[in-house]
């Protein structure tokens, strides 16, 4: 019961990454696996997780990104982009449920249908915000899931998501940069000296009816 | 390695909870302290969970869910709710960090500055939309530890979150409903039958670069 607060508890958003130590291909596949099943509203995942590994391109990314050391220090940068909700998209997941469960596509027209109401019903600004939160959603996912694995990572915002769609060439495929997360190690001597966390107390945030 | 993956390919959106098994209170203490524990951008964590459990307030709660069953079924009802971040919930936050690591208050003008200025940059409707992937956020640390401990649990967007802060009485504190969780324990004869896990393949979702 106690490992999991164990878990949130040791995580922190780690600033300072050891160069040195990279995640093995099983700890990328992990927090990947982790990520793919993350739930999200109706089960369309509007979103593409882009793993940035080129220190190329991250050089780029760290200059939009208020200079932050931990886009190039760290193993891997994963960014969360959002992918505009379209009829194709549902199109394509209503196929996947077919293909997965053996389900005859007529047969879930009716789920097609409801599900292209429910996004006809929004503005394409709401239809974004909406994908974005299932990437924040996907973001708690892997967090955790890092934190339970003993993987530091740093979720973040400060950067500047126009330049990052154009930096990794995403806006030609309908997506929208939301939010990082750099991936790695702490450098354990900066961990020793990390402030402590910092949160509301629980009367503050929970009310009970 | 692959427990975590066990948890998150165990769990499901559960939609027939068993009425009779509930929530220990050492699991529901355990949930809570995962969702106080989740990160939040600067560490403003604004929202609030709310957390249902009196059942005439989950009767008039279905009524406005679509009557799915879930809403008066789970052991709980935990509510995520937006807080609009104004510069008082800033300042709380400051004197927040204050106290928990003795840093003198003077100290962190700077960083209260940066903060404001930074919502300042917003409008009204983004800064909602901004504490609401917060909030989104929280779910998915939430949700994702839920797994882990063996609870189950049914994110769900499908209800109507005018009339959730009317009848929870969030409007005047400031806050908006802005996606819920059913928590509690499946029906084994009804997990038998669910239905595979659907998920876009891997190479759909992932780009490496």
């Amino acid at each position: 019961m106690q490992s999991i607060i164990q878990a949130l508890t040791w995580r922190e958003a780690t600033k300072k990454f050891n160069t040195e130590k990279k995640l093995t291909e099983e700890q990328l596949d992990t927090l990947l696996e982790a990520a793919r099943l993350s739930p999200s509203s109706f089960g369309l995942q509007p979103w593409n997780l882009i793993v940035v590994s080129d220190p190329e391109v991250r050089t780029k990314l760290r200059e939009v990104s208020w200079n932050q050391p931990q886009i190039t220090e760290a193993s891997r940068l994963f960014v969360f982009a959002a992918q505009m909700p379209t009829p194709e998209l549902v199109d394509a997941f209503v196929a996947n449920i077919s293909a997965t469960r053996g389900t005859p596509l007529e047969s879930l027209a009716g789920l097609s249908q409801m599900i292209k109401g429910s996004l006809e019903g929004k503005s394409e600004t709401e239809r974004l915000e909406w994908a974005k939160k299932q990437a924040y959603l996907a973001l708690g996912v892997t967090l955790t899931s890092a934190a339970v694995l003993g993987i530091d990572a740093c979720p973040m915002e400060g950067f500047d998501p126009a330049k990052y769609d154009e930096i990794l060439g995403l806006t030609e495929r309908g997506l929208h940069t939301t939010v990082i997360m750099a991936v790695g190690f702490r450098i354990a001597a900066e961990a020793a000296i990390a402030s402590q966390k910092v949160r509301v107390p629980r009367e503050n945030l929970v009310i009970e009816i």
